[in-house]
């Protein structure tokens, strides 16, 4: 009962800064992150949007791309903004659930962030992906061949649902173990003390 | 130049603990909160929506709710959801204007929001707003009769566009003397940080 699930789409852009913090500020509180990566254009579609609403609220949008370079800043990380955005993340996502949810797929999923956003690599490349897996200790054959498996793109395929029937429109999302909600990278710490309170009362 | 323009509209949820904390948050780093009242209809309307995007998108939206009761718990302030939602917050606004920037402008401000998300009350009502003048030390009559005039009237009608033209699409809204922007309730301490480490290079 030790977990916060932390819901990201890898295109999603304050995916990033949250990936690269959430283990660092969980584990002074004793807390684990689950990886759950899921997919956000069906849960658009249902919205009837096409694409990220970035793209169809230009005001929104511009603001989101400066605040990401402050908050990248802050946090002391590179920033490129992708070209084109949003970049289509589904083989990451495949092969993110292929691996097993822990240090292994936090690691991989971590790399393809920082390829998308510190270095504006197209992350829906085989080959790019084929090295991040390989960089961070895989086997990047195996994982590609497991990835494109039924179970993996069935798992994916259910992942939308499941995070809509959980409350989820958006990502990154932290949800406790109770179920509480928590939207966006800057909301992670709210989300650890959520845990941490649920944890100290579960122990008592 | 030790100023933060805080851009608020009544009927957003975010901006009643907003304007509840900013002159306490600012008083300490010795900066002044500028109450910048505006209305985002006719922005959302440029976007197509013909109501509040957490009518529009209901995850969303209930989302916003739930957070808004912990965030109001947290700040150890009432929450009562206002219905129907959004609020007209046309004659406040107008009003807001009429009085001084400052402490009448924010007195009145912060009342408004308390009645609306405190006590649930309807602030499109001129006899509620009436007693919110009373109560924070105006002549009612007085500043409902100003809030009516030309002057008055066409200060708000441009106050979107202005909006628009600084790059806010949302509120509240905190606008620093550089034309930063920082969106949402929990950046207002990003801002006065922005704002503050800008005086310190001034006065250096």
């Amino acid at each position: 009962m030790s977990d916060v699930e932390f819901w990201y789409e890898f295109a999603s852009t304050y995916s990033y800064p949250a990936a690269l913090r959430a283990e660092e500020a969980a584990a002074p509180m004793g807390l684990q992150i689950r990886w759950r990566p899921f997919l956000l254009g069906p849960i658009f579609h249902d919205l009837g949007w096409s694409t990220s609403p970035f793209n169809l609220q230009p005001a929104k949008g511009a603001y989101m791309w400066r605040d990401l370079e402050r908050t990248c800043a802050a946090l002391g990380v590179a920033f490129t903004r992708p070209d084109p955005f949003p970049q289509n993340g589904l083989l990451a996502a495949r092969m993110a659930l292929a691996l097993p949810d822990g240090d292994a797929r936090g690691a991989f999923s971590r790399a393809v962030y920082t390829r998308q956003f510190a270095h504006g690599a197209d992350i829906s490349d085989p080959q790019t992906l084929a090295e991040v897996l390989e960089e961070t200790g895989q086997d990047a054959g195996a994982v590609t061949a497991q990835a494109q498996t039924p179970p993996i793109k069935d798992a994916l395929k259910a992942a939308p649902a499941q995070a809509q029937s959980y409350g989820i429109f958006g990502a990154p999302t932290w949800r406790t173990s109770d179920g509480e909600l928590f939207w966006g990278n800057d909301r992670l710490e709210d989300a650890l003390g959520w845990q941490w309170g649920l944890n100290g009362v579960q122990t008592l």
